[in-house]
């Protein structure tokens, strides 16, 4: 039995992260569909991180590391990179806040995640498309302005934000057997497993990954870190590298993990989009495309899903591209 | 000031009807979206009646008419003829009673709408694709079955029925000034009506229907009941007439009527994906777009909107079909 307290991020952080973010995030809703668990072969409930603020459980993190800064760290601002929903969630913490956010962001990023962005708040820098430039950019407003840098997925304040989703679906639905959710760079796996684990210590903690970006599959069956293949998936949340912090809480935690095909995301997508009638992204139809393809033994157990977003753009569905 | 209690559906009437149909229908959740509010000038929540069973309000009404009847009525089974939301409905509230439903539809009806009756175990009887083969087809159907006829909209257990989401709603939040809805047959806006006023006396009772299926508009501004022009809107919902139970009670109680364009309708509609994240279908769509054209002055009320379905077929949303 792992002792959680030894862990990177543990499950007294999420219960003070959930504390501390409270005023600022949507407790969201929790639902099911007796359809879905008929085509799923099992009881699902479905926490629907896609109506978060935001439109994704980024929201969650990014304000637990900005309410977790002393007052004169804070006014000097946060800093971050990235193209995706972490942006626009720090920007969104920070304006709650009062104080900037500093977003580096390449200049082939969709122009509607830079308007995201911008709306909130946030003060953007545009560097160019590798992780190198961003990650200089994102160093030199580290030094110049004394900004935090909050990182996506492998900073501990985030971990514990993300996991306050799980607390949550937890609370109202304490008869889970299993708790699944898709792995990109680990954040929201890892304060999963922790919350998870903290409430039971017999609910199968199940991660998903699109075969098409396994590095964190690969790290965690072999125990090696490894950065893997470059991501090739329509799943552009999970297109990241696993974390240090999230290696050793999945190591510790996760009792199965699985990954999928892009097919089965696609599919898994239009049918909560079908069937459920909430829009996800596809890095949230990742965990559903595992269950659909009986990826796992649940053994009758009643399992939760966490829809991580919704953020997509309407005028391209993947089934539609498919189709035309 | 209207006596409530000498309208057809009566306050008391939902209230007994939302005691009855609790065990077969979600209590749904209402969302908002602080980015919407600025892009409707308004505060705004959403009742979503998309994610209730069979994916409509109609879940509502057809329970609360399948329960009412006696159970030598009810073993006789129920009929209706229908190509939308109300057949799923009332197939899914006769198996819930354990009674046959006989769902009389077009031969041109959509395969999805047909295998969703047959899903939830209605028994399809295909007729011409006309009003009066439709009703004679059912009139046989209850005269040789002894089959109950169950209205899709001018039945008042199915106004009762459609009125207990707005009770939910105000139940919710107390405090709106203002109530829309869409109006195709007037049951869905009928029970709103009466659900609201007997909430209270100042709450504005707003209803919004097509441009271009504007019989109901036409019907409570001249105060005589009439067909109107053939209607021709993607909002499949309200091609329907206004019943005379509705004609009654939208008289009685509305406090104004908008209508629509077809391009507002389909702008709503994916603001409404693209920001609150829910699958509508265009029906819903209707009074999302009257708020985006500004055309009631809400004077700072607090508004709420039934969002009142979400099939749609996803391989065919409006705002591609514009663009192809």
């Amino acid at each position: 039995m792992t002792d959680l307290d030894r862990l990177p991020v543990t499950p007294d952080d999420i219960r003070q992260a959930a504390q501390r973010i409270a005023p600022f995030v949507h407790r969201t809703p929790v639902l099911s569909s007796r359809r879905l668990n008929e085509m799923l072969g099992a009881e699902v409930v479905f926490k629907c991180e896609n109506l978060q603020r935001i439109g994704a459980f980024k929201a969650r993190g990014a304000h637990n590391a900005v309410f977790q800064l002393d007052d004169a760290a804070a006014a000097r601002g946060v800093v971050t990179h990235s193209s995706g929903n972490h942006a626009a969630a720090l920007s969104l913490a920070a304006r709650n806040r009062g104080v900037p956010a500093f977003i580096v962001m390449p200049t082939n990023a969709p122009t509607a995640k830079i308007e995201s962005v911008v709306r909130l708040g946030g003060d953007v820098t545009f560097c160019e498309p590798t992780i190198a430039a961003r990650e200089a950019a994102a160093a030199r407003i580290e030094a110049e302005r004394g900004a935090t840098l909050v990182h996506p997925y492998d900073d501990v304040r985030v971990i514990a934000g993300q996991g306050t989703a799980a607390l949550e679906l937890l609370a109202d639905h304490p008869d889970l057997g299993a708790i699944l959710a898709p792995v990109g760079g680990g954040g929201l796996m890892s304060g999963t497993a922790v919350a998870a684990r903290a409430a039971s210590q017999t609910i199968r903690i199940l991660a998903v990954e699109p075969a098409q970006a396994d590095d964190a599959w690969r790290s965690w069956s072999t125990g090696v870190l490894t950065a893997g293949d470059p991501p090739d998936t329509i799943a552009d949340g999970l297109r990241t590298t696993l974390g240090g912090n999230g290696f050793v809480i999945l190591r510790a935690l996760l009792d199965d993990f699985a990954t999928v095909s892009e097919a089965a995301i696609v599919e898994a997508m239009r049918l909560v989009w079908e069937v459920l009638k909430v829009v996800i992204e596809p890095s949230s139809a990742v965990p559903v495309a595992a269950l659909l393809e009986r990826r796992f033994d649940l053994g009758g157990r009643k399992a939760g899903v966490i829809l991580t977003g919704g953020n997509v753009d309407l005028a391209m569905l993947p089934w539609q591209a498919k189709a035309s």
